[in-house]
C-alpha cells in the first residue's frame, strides 16, 4: 500500500481537519466529533436541517455537500464504517433550528441502525427527526453490509433536491413527502476496474486481473453481478445503460438528470470519453439530459471505475432545485 | 493498460466531445478543431481574449477553466503533445473581440514554438497577440521537453488572475504587465507515487517500486530530483514546503494563495490529509493562506501524486481576482 497518509488508524480525523481548515469559509467541525456543519449558521436559521453521513472513503461525499442550499451537516464515520449514534446525535442537535431535522441515510445495515438510534436520542430532546433510506444501486438485491439495494452515487441528487427545498422553506413533513417521491426515480449502476484499498487493511478489497472488470460493484468493493475482460467504453456504456433502461423504462417524453461519477482513481480523460458514449446512447433514444454532472462525487477511496446515475425529473420543480446555486466545496 | 476508452489513438476527440456535450451551457467546440470556447460569446464582448492550451492528459486543465471570468478558449493537443499552430490560430481568431488576445503558455519547447507560430499567423490578420510563458515548477532546471523550469499546476492561478482582469476590462498591455508581475510569485513542486500511462503508449512513463516515491516529477512523467522509500505525509510535506520556502522566502507578513493538487489517481482522502499537514507546516511559520483550493486541477492522466503551489499575493487586488466568481466547469 502506497498512500499519502500518516497513521492508517488516524486517517479520518486528519482528513476532516484538513477539509475544514482548507475551506473555513464554508465548513466548521462540530466540537468533539468528526462531523462538519455549515460555517455560516445564519444560512440555516428558520429552516429544516438536512443531514447525511456514513463511512468515510467516499470523498467529497458527504462533507463536500455541506453548505448553503444543500446539507446542513454531515457525519464522517471511520473508513467504510457507519458513524456512531452519538456523533450523529451531535450533528442533529447542531443542525436543528427548531424546525426539525431530516436525515439522508444510504442503505447499509450499520448506517440505518445508527441513524435510527440517533433519532431516538434526539427525540428524547424533543427534536423532530425524519429520514429517508436511499437505495439507488440497481446492480444487485442484497449484498455485503446490506439488505435490499445499496445506496450509492445517486444519493447526491437527494442531498441537492432536499437541500434546495429546505432552503426554500419547506417543512419537515413536506421534505419527507418530497424525499419519498424522489427516491424511486434515482437509479445508479457501476463498473469497477480495480478495488479500493482501506488504509487499515493495507490491500485491495478484491483482486481483478490486469484485463478484467466487474459490473455492479458497490462503493465498498461489494461484489457485483458479472466479471469479464475489459471492453471498449462504448460496450461498458451499453451494458450499464441497458440495465438502467430496464429499471427506469426510459422515455423520450420525460426529463432526466445524469451523473457520471468517477470512483477515485479514474481520470477525467476516461470520464469524459465515457460521458460521450453515454450521451450517444441516450441520443439514440432521443433523450438529452436536462441536467448533467461529470466528476468524482461518490468515490470508493482509490478504486478505478465509474458509475452512471439517471434521475427521472418527474416534477419540473426538481430541475429548478438542481439548478439552484449552492455554497459547498464539491457540488 | 486497463482504461475506459475506445480507441487509444482517438482519446482526445472523444474526450473533448464528451466534455463539451456534458456542459453545453458553458462550452462549445470551435468547428474543425479540438479547441473549446465559451458557449456564451456575449461574456467576451469588448474584452481581451485570454487563451491557453497544451497537450491533453491534464484534465480539467485547460478546457475546464474556460468560461466567464476566466479563459476565453483553450486548445487541447494530443496527449502530452503541443497543439498544432493552426488549431491555436483558430482559437485566437475565435477569442478575439477586437481588443487582442493574450496567450498563457506552459514552458515546454513544443508549446512555446507552436503558440509563437500561431501568434505570427494571427498578426498577419492584424490581431494583436501577446503571451506569457509559465514556469512555476521549482523542482529542476531543464528537463525532458523543456529548457528552464516547467509549467505546472500554478498555471491555473495565472488563468484566474488574467481572466478576472480581462473581465474587469483590462487592456492587452495591462494584462501583459500583470502577467509579468504575477509570474515569479507562483511556485510549485510535486511528489509522485506512480507514473502516468499514455493511452497510445500503453505502459507507465517510468517505474517506481511498490514502496518508492520520486520528488519533483513533472506532469508528463519527466524525472524529478530524488527517489526514496515512501514516507508519512508529514515528511513529504516537509520536503516540498522546505523547497518552496527556499525559493519564495516565506514571510508571515505576506499573503499567500495555496493549491494542493491531485495528479489524477490520488483520492481526496489523501489530498485532505496532506492539506492538513501543509497547513500545520505553514502555521508554524505563522502563515495562514488567504485563499486555498484542494483537488484535481492539473493532472497527469492517472498518475498518483500531489503537488503544492504557493502564490505570493504581492498585490491585494490579486486576492480579489482569485475570489471573483466564474462560470467554468472546474474552477
Amino acid at each position: 500500500m502506497k498512500k499519502i497518509i500518516n497513521d492508517p488508524s488516524n486517517v479520518v480525523p486528519e482528513m476532516v481537519s484538513g477539509l475544514v481548515r482548507s475551506y473555513p469559509q464554508i465548513l466548521k467541525q462540530i466540537p468533539g466529533t468528526e462531523a462538519v456543519i455549515r460555517a455560516d449558521k445564519e444560512t440555516m436559521a428558520g429552516k429544516v436541517g438536512i443531514i447525511s453521513g456514513g463511512g468515510s472513503g467516499h470523498e467529497p461525499t458527504h462533507a463536500g455537500f455541506v453548505g448553503k442550499g444543500m446539507l446542513s451537516a454531515a457525519i464522517c464515520g471511520q473508513v467504510f464504517t457507519s458513524p456512531t449514534p452519538d456523533q450523529i446525535y451531535e450533528a442533529i442537535k447542531a443542525a436543528d433550528q427548531g424546525k426539525g431535522v431530516f436525515m439522508v441515510v444510504k442503505n447499509y445495515s450499520g448506517d440505518v441502525m445508527n441513524f435510527d438510534m440517533a433519532k431516538d436520542l434526539a427525540e428524547m430532546d424533543d427534536i423532530k427527526v425524519k429520514s429517508i433510506v436511499v437505495d439507488d444501486d440497481i446492480a444487485v438485491e442484497d449484498s455485503l453490509y446490506t439488505q435490499g439495494k445499496r445506496g450509492v452515487a445517486g444519493t447526491i441528487f437527494m442531498h441537492k433536491i432536499l437541500g434546495a427545498a429546505a432552503q426554500n422553506g419547506a417543512s419537515l413533513d413536506e421534505i419527507e413527502e418530497l424525499a419519498k417521491k424522489v427516491l424511486p426515480h434515482i437509479n445508479t449502476i457501476a463498473v469497477a476496474l480495480s478495488a479500493a484499498t482501506v488504509p487499515e487493511v493495507g490491500k485491495p478489497g478484491f483482486e481483478l486481473a490486469d484485463d478484467e472488470i466487474e459490473y455492479g460493484v458497490g462503493i465498498h468493493s461489494e461484489p457485483g453481478y458479472r466479471r469479464e475482460k475489459i471492453k471498449p467504453s462504448k460496450d461498458l456504456c451499453n451494458e450499464l445503460l441497458t440495465k438502467l433502461d430496464e429499471s427506469l423504462h426510459l422515455d423520450s417524453n420525460k426529463k432526466y438528470s445524469l451523473l457520471i461519477n468517477g470512483m477515485g482513481a479514474t481520470p477525467l480523460m476516461e470520464q469524459y470519453i465515457f460521458s460521450n458514449d453515454v450521451l450517444n446512447w441516450l441520443e439514440q433514444k432521443n433523450i438529452k439530459p436536462a441536467f448533467m454532472k461529470v466528476g468524482n462525487y461518490m468515490t470508493s477511496i482509490d478504486m478505478a471505475g465509474i458509475s452512471v446515475t439517471l434521475f427521472e425529473l418527474a416534477d419540473d420543480k426538481w430541475l429548478d432545485y438542481l439548478n439552484m446555486p449552492v455554497e459547498t466545496v464539491a457540488w
